[in-house]
């Protein structure tokens, strides 16, 4: 069932709000036209099947071109829906023939962050990822939240780390590392969100000759001499450089600008 | 802000919804009394303290003087509670002074189990907890709900491992194994879920002089020539034996009953 986020409400027994039993996609628009639409239909389709929660393919394309039809605007917006299993069941056990919620809902586009990079913190939260949700955007995003709560004013994004202190990823953006010609990205296996724009820049650099290798980041990398800066993507607002994390001032190579420069990711 | 579960709705800009960003009770309401009322209550206000949810011990009182009030019932029922940060945000991060809302509903008492005892399996879906939500009773319950969607029919509950495969947790019960006079329980720390039930089991075992040791419970120990049995606590049903775990078939010693007798719980 379609619900409208402007203005519509929930039963209070909707299974999404009772156990985060859901996912949700997050979707730059623009031009009328979703950034990375078929990256972000698959993974909520490849959740879905995941938590077992029926979603149609075809349905949900239908559900988004109703929800770009009643949203329209002229300028970028956000459109967010989230999959709930819906509701019922009895406890934590779902219903053998549940029906799901899908809620789209439009928003504005969030402050972009100054080009010339941003500054970050590394957070005390670290990214819970067990095996069989790795990757997955599901509802249980308390890690995030209080990661979140927690950034310094003035910090644009807070960096999650394993239990080890490796970074992982930022609570909204995942992350690349460039060393010397390579660039790192933690492995999809280990990441809370395995985001659509990391997908779409590993296969871009892939089709231009940039090796990706997939390993976490001991923060000891940013120290290395070879390091040429940090880039943080996201599907809403592409990517940007680190200038500094925490009291680390990293350097801003102009080895960045193949993810970092705005055509590469918009074109 | 209170809403009630019969009928009511939330707006689908609630941040429970949209990142499990909460926490919840189940209450038995026995003759017109929460039964461990001070455990619950202290439980949802040491876990809203702990992610920075406003809630006023005085105001959650009245909010459950007026839900029992309106869902008076002659027989057993059980109350649910939901908080979560209420509306709004920039994304994972809460507004400065969030307007938490809780939602109070009534539901039916489960069905009892077997007083002879239950069967039970092994699950494959692991208990993700991380230090500081550990214990907490958080909206974030995928895993659980996983792990009961898996459990084969006539298996009354899927006891969750570490990454180890020790036994920690029930999907909604605590653990207690008896080895001979000694009984063993996993620590509160390692927990998704620390048990109001379980807090009372161990405070009346130490009342008896009946000592507690807190590990977590590798399946061998299961096989010990000394095992009297397992036992499952919650606030709702009490407490249960178990009869039989996957294919191995358990004891259910006499000395069980320090635990299962009625009189001790419901005293």
């Amino acid at each position: 069932m379609l619900v409208w986020g402007d203005g519509g409400q929930i039963p209070t027994d909707d299974r999404g709000l009772a156990y985060g039993d859901g996912l949700f996609e997050t979707i730059r628009v623009s031009r009328h036209s979703p950034t990375l639409r078929q990256r972000h239909m698959q993974r909520l389709l490849t959740g879905a099947a995941c938590l077992k929660i029926p979603l149609m393919a075809s349905d949900l394309e239908a559900a988004v071109n109703s929800a770009l039809a009643r949203y329209r605007r002229d300028t970028d917006w956000v459109l967010k829906l989230i999959l709930t299993r819906g509701s019922g069941g009895r406890g934590y056990t779902p219903t053998a023939t549940p029906a799901p919620r899908l809620i789209a809902s439009a928003h504005d586009m969030p402050t972009l962050p100054d080009p010339a990079g941003v500054s970050v913190c590394l957070s005390d939260w670290s990214a819970q990822v067990s095996g069989p949700f790795a990757g997955l955007k599901t509802l249980n995003r308390l890690p995030q939240v209080m990661a979140s709560e927690a950034m310094p004013a003035g910090c644009y994004e807070a960096i999650m780390c394993d239990e080890v202190g490796r970074m992982l990823e930022g609570t909204r953006t995942n992350l690349f590392l460039r060393i010397g010609e390579r660039w790192l990205t933690p492995p999809a296996s280990q990441l809370a969100v395995s985001g659509v724009m990391r997908a779409e820049v590993m296969a871009r650099l892939a089709q231009q000759g940039e090796p990706v290798f997939e390993q976490p980041l001991p923060t000891a990398l940013m120290e290395h001499e070879d390091c040429r800066g940090l880039v943080l993507v996201n599907s809403v607002v592409g990517a940007v450089s680190v200038r500094q994390v925490g009291t680390l001032r990293l350097p801003v190579d102009a080895g960045l600008a193949t993810i970092t420069g705005h055509a590469f990711l918009m074109e």
